[in-house]
């Protein structure tokens, strides 16, 4: 169950570019990274600050001369390194998600970059190509994505256990922002700042999550077009949507809808799927991730619980228990299973794999993910923004 | 608490049309109709078949002479007898609605009716019409109107209690039809046939219910536009659809979104509103009715149990506790609660008052309300059948 | 599924004891006895005061001369007529009911009682015998026995769903007399006075229904002893409890525990039954009284639905359901239930049969069953009384 | 929130016993310790086989000589070295608590020690002696209480917010074991043989842990006599219970009662504990833990979420929010907690003070804690073993 035994002859060598002191989302990258012994941080560009990035950094027992001012110069410097690292995750404001991605590439490192991965799908096609062209491993860190249950809805589906998947019903809709926050809060003044933020708010920073949960759970459906609805309820926030409603339609006849929200007042996250096929459905929750629900049509409904035997042993390849059914997992589980499968990943490119390939083997949140990410924020911006037209999505996988 | 006081120096004289032997619907009306004394049942065409619909009557204890073959029958001999109907039940299939609805009018009567009122908007308009010229009560029964935290829920929105609305979610979507079970099934069957139902299967069947929620729940909001996207996962049903999306827009800016659906496998019922303030949130669900979730941004979310004496007070005006809080109150008390408002708004036409004054005193789900559910489901038809765009509902009221 | 069908040629000739208007039990007795149409009310000494009794049985529909200033009155009046009262419902304070019912059965009237029957032993075993002798019906009202699900949790053992039954956890534990509300509810002041209430507070009211839960769920389960504890945190209340704490041993190695509350601070009712087998268990909340769960070790926990054909076929002949599932039913239900089995068991009675026999056929809480609760409250009590020592309870039955 | 600040100049040098590879302890200690730097591992005697030991300790970075065959090898080779580890975790079966704590407190190492410390109530006191005399800390691994809203619970309680506890209800009663399946799994074998369990199973593996949590969240509550059932429905576990029912009376009259049970067919762990005031009741349950129930007597029953702003801020001394609220943290971050703080503890008792005194500034279980668990189990199977009589456990403390 807890694999402790799969690991690298050497630990990947490790850099962080943002994620400094007080920063939540460094702390679950560092975390995550560490679970499994995969990767070893040894050098990091952590603050726009550089003393305060170096004063963490000594704090992370990392060697002074590898905290950098900044994430150029930690890039030509390991490069210049027989122990230079081989994997830096991004984990800055979204308006440089882009550049550093680029650069990274450029100078042959495997990427675990923060979604959004860039804001334009032009961008996000210069980065897939770069990442090819490198043979780079480039991860977007969907951390909801490694839930075990997610991964039994997907087994479930796979074997046909809910028939035709026929309706997918989507979101991610918190309330913490429903009064204008951003006066006194700079973690999210810069969601509302389209400079910083990109072309929308709750789309990209939950929509996106939510959408790649059933891109998991139903891989082989394809979007066809969606038609989106999108509202500032905080007229500051303009054009930046806090509210937004999605219709999708997929090729072959199965439709969805995706509720994205900052402004859900007294929700905490709300983030649900619930996938209906014409046999049965799955319906899980953040909130509680231990638990699926499975409905089988003219079936008494079932909750299936994480670590039970019941599961389909598929599962433990991709994701692992890392204690009893019974006990409560949390994100930092979900995050870890990511980094392991992103460390296995770049372990079989470096033995000499294409990326391509390893795609083939090993499910991770991939480049083309992050790119299709992007590509709907844009396609659903564009929609709300003629006001709610249904906008094609096929030409964009 | 519970109001056995209130009730007619003699009940009304009631009648009904349709909801026979084995009739689920006709049981609940005659339940409810009985509850609180305010009627009596004295007269039926209650079989489309009139030797099962008197003997079905007569083990009603009906008098034989008044169990009629049909209701031109019926509403003939009773109108002319001193004693005869002043109230009449309808529970007939959809597509008879208009014609006994006006029919019923016509001849004096008071009108309780199931939903849809009728197929299209001219003939709800028609009804309306009447009814104001005849000055006569017709209420539709939208059931789940009656439970008492939508009346708490109402009330907390007319007190400020969520601030400024912004959002309602509504949906109503069970698996019983996942497959095609019509083949089987008498009563569903005529539900997918277009010339029996309507233009419409589930919008109108299970979506103008949580629509109505909405309704009772917000006032004062004004639907300005709709889109609606829908689907007959079953293709027999065509072009009747089982599963249906709705975006909303209100005016003043709030929006919202509808699920209708047959085909959500595995599910109950799933009717479930929220409306979403800029403070603060409601929830309520028809599976468990005697709860209603409230969340204010910022503060622990709180379960709001009927019959508490923490709830409004201006409750107990429109819906009644029949036992105390704790036990479990279910559907039929909520009809019981329409009847009995019903009642009473009859029993005010009765001593003279208007029809359309009773409106401002008595909370029941009227003829407009009808109405605008016609309206509704046929903007909604129109929408999807254009291929998903924006219709205008503004005119509609 | 709607079990109009069945009635009586003619409704039982029924009378009320108490009840009188404001009675939250009389309401409820009135609604269930007429749900089916098997019981008429046609006499009653509803209050304690005569005219306010006559006021309201005025109200009700019945005849002048047979609202009845007492109990005494009612008996001996409507004995002597040839239309006379067949069954009588007693709705009276505790102390009153075994004087009433005694009376009743010598008069030769079948009985419905509130329970507890009566104080002690003694007085259950005279009402025992004389309803034998009389070849009388004496239901005891624990409604929430009338709930379709528990008669799906009885089918389920039955059937060795559960494996062998090892151990019961019952719970009946509400808040609303947290503090001394005594002082300003009458309706709390006689449950927490010995002269009225009899020798105990919560185990009486509230514990003897989940008890009873508990045998009609495993009726083959023989008491063999017990242990409580008992206290009085509102200590005016002494020496009635507000809380107590039970642990059972069943013949055959079964155990169990129930909890009886009155201060269970915020909690609503929380009257719960859990049935653990060998194999797997099954739990009831009559708060959701439409669900329950039904774990089988090793397998994905269930939900079953009231209404939905993969129930048992058997529990239809008990409990009816009266709409679909999915819409919630509620108490009023669950009591039409007992008065159904209670008039079906009158009838075969009044055919010939002997009430004994009947006991084979018609499920209903019975004397047997009042008297069971009289013997396991004062088992406690005394076992309470005594330091919280074992008590046999084995001679008992 | 998150508290990657506080940390040691140099982490504590640590050691293991026990723990090797596949055991799921291990990997739980291991996370725990590393969460927060306060700890790095630096020698074990991970294996009782000394090879499987060596191979497990290089996979996990040590270095081979600080890999021992056994506990005492290690305790002496690192004593002798200025390098040496200072404190030692104990992850081995539970008949070797004793010894090995007793023989790392001789060797001046702090210990963190799985539960149960040891058998017997000599032992244990052997223990606490020895703590204080060589003045080191022993920190009990019930990592349950380090959840977030358990000291929220705690805090509530302290503030007064629930009145007076009057009652505490408690279980942790899961069905694993509801069949003999330690017959194919050696973890349930020796949980089930006295030799190596001690003198109970369910009441010492999982009622501690429960009753430890009342202990956090009511300090001042005091034992005053237990009463215990103790059941092996699994005739071969006999002696040792499968299933154990205690009811517990406190000094000043507050009462509870205990269920751990292994044979809880069909459920996870249920663990839950509810502590009942005067005024309010709050309740948590394992498996959902970032939410905590709050209901005050005649208000709406509240949900708590861990990470919000509204939960008291003395909590943040005590547990950390690692991730903002609405994500689901798990029994990692719990353990994490604990692990801070026995980290803490240590590094003031090695700045120099007492471990007395630092018991009254740090929280977490400690010497006295786990005597005070050892004592429970002794007196429950003391009790259980004399037919389930009370037993006094004022003595105790």
């Amino acid at each position: 169950m807890i694999n402790e035994g799969f690991h690298l002859d050497k630990p990947l060598r490790w850099g962080m570019v943002g994620g400094g002191q007080g920063s939540q989302i460094g702390y679950i990258h560092r975390n995550s990274a560490a679970r499994d012994r995969l990767f070893q941080l040894v050098a990091a560009a952590l603050d726009i600050n550089p003393e305060r990035g170096l004063a963490f950094g000594l704090d992370l027992g990392l060697d002074p001369t590898r905290c950098y001012p900044d994430y150029q110069t930690l890039f030509q410097a390991e490069a210049g390194r027989a122990d230079g690292i081989e994997v830096v995750s991004i984990a800055t404001p979204n308006a440089t998600h882009f550049e550093i991605c680029k650069a990274a590439l450029e100078h042959g490192l495997h990427v675990i970059c923060e979604k959004p991965l860039c804001f334009t799908t032009e961008q996000a096609e210069v980065l897939a190509a770069l990442a090819i062209e490198k043979n780079r491993v480039v991860g977007v860190t969907y951390g909801y994505s490694g839930f075990q249950m997610i991964h039994q809805a997907r087994e479930m589906v796979a074997k046909g256990d809910l028939g035709e998947v026929r309706i997918i019903v989507m979101q991610f809709a918190h309330g913490f922002h429903s009064a204008a926050v951003e006066a006194q809060d700079a973690g999210t003044k810069w969601r509302v700042t389209p400079a910083q933020a990109g072309p929308s708010y709750v789309l990209g920073d939950v929509g996106t999550h939510v959408l790649f949960l059933a891109k998991t759970i139903v891989p082989q459906l394809k979007l066809d077009a969606i038609l989106c609805s999108r509202q500032s309820f905080i007229k500051s926030r303009e054009p930046l949507e806090d509210n937004a409603f999605v219709m999708l339609q997929y090729e072959g006849g199965a439709v969805g809808t995706l509720w994205a929200s900052a402004v859900n007042a007294g929700s905490m996250h709300q983030q649900k799927i619930r996938v209906v096929g014409s046999k049965a459905s799955v319906e899980w929750w953040d909130e509680h991730p231990n638990q699926l629900r499975y409905e089988v049509q003219g079936r008494p409904a079932q909750v299936l619980e994480r670590g039970m035997d019941y599961l389909y042993p598929e599962l433990s390849a991709t994701v692992s228990d890392r204690i009893g059914g019974g006990h409560a997992e949390g994100l930092f589980e979900a995050w870890s299973n990511l980094y392991r499968q992103m460390g296995r990943a770049m372990d079989l490119v470096n033995q000499g794999q294409s990326v391509e390939t390893v795609w083939q083997q090993i499910w991770y949140p991939t480049i083309r993910d992050g790119l299709e990410g992007v590509q709907f924020v844009n396609a659903c911006v564009r929609s709300a923004d003629l006001g709610g037209i249904w906008v094609d999505f096929s030409s964009s996988h």
